[in-house]
């Protein structure tokens, strides 16, 4: 192609010095809420002692809405919206951009939310394979009319890593776990509270105990498609969510806003120590 | 249920008085895109001639960056995100707020942008029905680990009230059409651009032709998922997305701005005329 245009994060090969930009990129966190992946970067600007106030960091998709990225050093912090087609998109020009930026060795790290089964809620899951709502780890991805089944393993060395760094991150439980994938958060995640709902409380459960039975310890919304497509383009890929409640004992999320932020940043400080960690900064800083 | 919690888009039944807030709603435009919803709802501020600057208009769930909600007298204009499961988190929580606040005879639109098939750029189709990526009109939904099949019919009088009114709108070709709903934007569509494609030009342009003829004039991410659940839940619903190319001719969305942003209000035009006829508000106003 003569010109490659990212149309989703406003970016191109011909309008932006893409190498420049991006070459020196090792480490991509990737996330659902714009805002929280925003508070990432500023908090990584501050833990790499990079110069310059973090607090006005550029949104460098700023002309589109559809995705935000920020840049701290070697890490890059970007948005991917809920589900698995929306991150797809994300994916599919991440990948294009990482390649004509000339990237190489990137770690790429999703920090999400998640409903737990059995857990604690605020436990941290590190994730060693992503399942679907069938418990099989496969990714099944309709290509014209043709649906290929593609694998979901993700890097099992770096999910081992990253439990080892969470006991040096103490003040919340960390677990390796499979990660159910779903298509919904109401009726795709037995919850009882959707707008629409056919099954019992009974069936729920019966359901969300057979998942753990299986291995599940947490469920999300972007987990398979991440895993496999990280996978088939060779990036080390790993995946850490946070739970929010326990689907054993409740459907709606009702936690504090302060409770809620505190959560949402466990993620954030384990993989802000691991990154920390593998750039050799660790113990000369807070 | 004692309280309702609309996690997604920060409101709920015991912090806000969701009658006295909605209960006067008589249409819901949305959109994936947040700045297009909240320039569909000045617009409608304007049309509607409102009292007050339209400008500065309050984003309802400013208190979550997940969606943005804005309303215009009877108009609620909402945005959905990318793809069918961030719509369906919206519709189950929309659906559930409309309840609440007891709404009744709601028309609800979507207003988005498309893949045309063999019909000119900037062209308006109107869906009369939503198929999968097999040309099929249904949607697939898994609930616990069943897959349940929906119809994806929508409002057939609505589609061609629309029509009509797309005739009293001068400007641009408006017609009515299958459209397809695919669960990505690369693979799933036939793009040959994406970072992963594994099929040739001819195996695209066969699909596409294939979609062509089982009456498909345009592609997009979410209109299966909202025709299935607004049909389940009673509500008056139509799919109305300009098209931004032409998926025989190209891959990549190459429009300038300025012809991005007249394209992208040709929709949110046709609907403001289609809502302030049903309003009796024709003929008085610009």
């Amino acid at each position: 192609m003569d010109e490659d245009i990212l149309y989703h994060l406003d970016l191109g090969t011909k309008t932006h010095n893409l190498p420049a930009m991006f070459g020196d990129v090792k480490f991509v966190c990737v996330g659902g809420s714009p805002n929280r992946m925003k508070a990432f970067a500023q908090f990584m600007h501050k833990e790499l002692q990079l110069e310059g106030d973090g607090e006005d960091i550029e949104d460098i998709c700023a002309g589109t809405d559809r995705y935000c990225m920020f840049k701290t050093g070697p890490v890059l912090s970007i948005s991917h919206g809920m589900g698995i087609p929306s991150i797809s998109i994300m994916l599919h020009e991440l990948i294009k951009l990482l390649h004509h930026a000339r990237c190489c060795d990137v770690t790429i790290i999703r920090i999400g939310t998640s409903g737990g089964i059995g857990i604690a809620p605020g436990s941290v899951v590190i994730t060693d394979t992503a399942v679907d709502s069938f418990f099989k780890p496969r990714f099944e991805q309709i290509i014209l009319d043709n649906v290929v089944t593609r694998s979901t393993e993700l890097d099992k060395e770096l999910a081992t890593d990253l439990l080892n760094c969470s006991r040096e991150t103490p003040g919340f439980p960390t677990l390796i776990g499979h990660t159910m994938c779903t298509y919904d958060f109401y009726e795709g995640q037995g919850r009882l509270d959707g707008a629409l709902c056919s099954f019992s409380r009974e069936k729920k459960l019966d359901y969300l105990k057979r998942a753990y039975k299986a291995g599940v310890r947490n469920i999300e919304m972007e987990s398979t498609v991440f895993a496999a497509m990280c996978g088939l383009c060779g990036l080390r890929a790993a995946v850490v969510c946070v739970t929010l409640l326990d689907r054993l004992e409740s459907d709606q999320i009702n936690l504090s806003h302060d409770v809620l932020v505190e959560y949402q940043q466990r993620p954030q400080l384990l993989i802000s120590n691991f990154i920390k960690k593998q750039l050799g900064l660790c113990g000369q800083m807070s």
